[in-house]
């Protein structure tokens, strides 16, 4: 398959969400993390979503001339009224507070209920870290995670970033869903025919199973590392959920499956601390730090040590020079999204 | 074995630290810390500890007198230095000033560098949880985790503590170790002769290996959950010791192996959220989330779900009425520190 020019996708996506009614401003916000997410290899949470979010926004779901606004705040902290907007347009909204009050007082944190899938976190926090802030971005979604025993999904795949600057501008980044996959990988396996690995799935009667199609009407995916995860899992839905207003669980729509016309009321925190305020040469000794594991001794056949965001740097730079190498899915649901509005997919996506 | 008596036990433990040169205050709030590990059934984080603190306390690597004193900060932001002080009356006295701090503000952080080993994460974030903050605490340690492929240990097992109050008054309270398992526990099977399972261990080499008396001079242990696990690993080393001042990686002294002479310098990092600030429901809400999965259907012979901390709970209630069932590691440092100081060892310690 040839490669998809970078500046083809991003005019595709900047009339795709023109289409749908967004700002010029708010399409291009937005458009960047999509774009940023397909750069990083982050197949699964970039414009592969498009449609979906664009059939949210034209049926009303999703509010295209929905503003984020503050509706209570301290020195520290701001809790964030999404207004059904697309998620990009309000976690942008959410982190700039948190980084305006954290600049005064050292840390501060927004809350965000009122919104729906913001796609990779791990953007949200990189992009603080390139303003000098110790990012933490986490989300809540509908039930697809279970433990062994129990009959049903208990909570989502509760995603979790982490992000801290770095002298050399090339910050710790780190992005992963609490369950033991992306739901987005078993999606995939099933596709393709294939079985899931051991320990990655549970079905309705809390019974292990490798079935990919189960999910995720008849089985749930596992947590990470059991019950650390399962903790870690919970810990997201109570920053996400509990402590921004944002439905929980069951009650949160699903920006998938569910009708386009309703809102899915995720939730969302993110917290940034300015390190310099806390510590002068924090960039300096993060420095150190990520470069003491680079370079540590490895066996002979192994790879060299990374530091979390050092793969997505190094396939960004590969895609900005060649072009995007973006899986079949992601080009099929371009194709659909260029059917759905009647406007051309970009090359490498015609149907 | 006899159970071990909660008042003797505490009464021991208040001598022991009293003889070492604490004031009773200092010695009060960290026997309090120990013993409750010990009633939540933590045993590789509670009294058994106590030995090498003393120790360290009568060398002066510790300082008996030593006064935790902030010595700069802002509206949400403290930085403590622990002043070599036993590192249980720095992290209350560091959680303290977040709790003060985000008590104004919503959120706040306090940072340590000069500390030792803090004991179980988990307390702290519990007793900020029992006072309405949303509460995280993480420390780092000397190198014993390591990779597939590095020859040698890269960060340290950097324990993860989160806690959040609920309106029953029943926080949640997850507390692990960032390495697959606590280090204590690859000590336990190498006393025992067992092997320890796969998954667990790596040798200098950078090869996969199940012999846990290699642990931790030849082999180190793996982190939770692969890659994520690593990437939090590093998020606890960042926050506790890059943003700390703190020393940090191999720079950091072992409080178990080193001369007792010589200061640690481990760092650690507490955050509070003022829950009821930012979410006025927040208890509520909490405690409703809890139930749901506490009362969430599961298969005919599987245990109900339960929310981090419940057991250490169920735990704490058994010991508390029938007193502790100390394990044998426990019994027998209780009783060398008896030895140590010329002291009675509690019932059921006798060397």
């Amino acid at each position: 398959m040839s490669k998809v020019p970078l500046e083809e996708l991003r005019a595709f996506c900047l009339t795709a969400l023109g289409k749908s009614g967004l700002s010029s401003e708010d399409a291009a916000r937005s458009v960047d993390v999509l774009v940023m997410t397909d750069l990083w290899g982050v197949y699964t949470h970039g414009t592969k979503s498009l449609r979906g979010y664009v059939s949210r926004l034209r049926a009303g779901g999703l509010n295209p001339k929905g503003k984020p606004k503050v509706v209570a705040q301290g020195s520290s902290w701001a809790k964030v009224d999404g207004d059904s907007s697309l998620a990009m347009v309000t976690s942008l909204f959410a982190m700039e507070r948190a980084m305006e009050k954290a600049r005064q007082t050292g840390i501060a944190v927004a809350t965000v209920f009122n919104s729906c899938h913001f796609g990779a976190a791990g953007y949200y926090t990189n992009w603080a870290a390139q303003r000098g802030f110790v990012g933490l971005a986490v989300a809540n979604d509908i039930p697809s995670v279970g433990m062994v025993g129990a009959c049903g999904p208990l909570l989502g795949t509760n995603p979790f970033a982490f992000s801290a600057p770095s002298a050399d501008g090339r910050p710790m980044n780190l992005d992963f869903a609490t369950s033991v996959v992306a739901g987005g990988k078993i999606y995939r396996l099933a596709r393709e025919g294939k079985t899931a690995p051991e320990g990655w799935l549970v079905d309705l009667q809390g019974r292990p199973t490798q079935d990919p199609s189960l999910y995720y009407q008849k089985a749930s995916i596992l947590p990470m590392a059991g019950h650390k995860g399962y903790g870690l899992c919970l810990l997201v839905e109570v920053l996400a959920g509990a402590l921004t207003g944002a439905r929980m669980r069951d009650k949160i729509g699903s920006w998938i499956k569910d009708a386009p016309e309703q809102s899915t009321g995720h939730g969302h925190f993110f917290l940034a601390i300015h390190a310099e305020t806390l510590c002068p040469d924090f960039g300096v000794r993060m420095e150190g730090l990520s470069n003491e594991l680079r370079s540590f001794p490895v066996a002979q056949d192994a790879n060299p040590m990374m530091i979390p965001g050092d793969l997505e740097r190094s396939s960004e730079k590969k895609a900005r020079a060649e072009g995007l190498d973006l899986p079949l899915d992601v080009r099929e649901s371009l194709a659909g999204l260029a059917m759905d509005l009647g406007i051309p997919a970009p090359t490498g996506c015609q149907a």
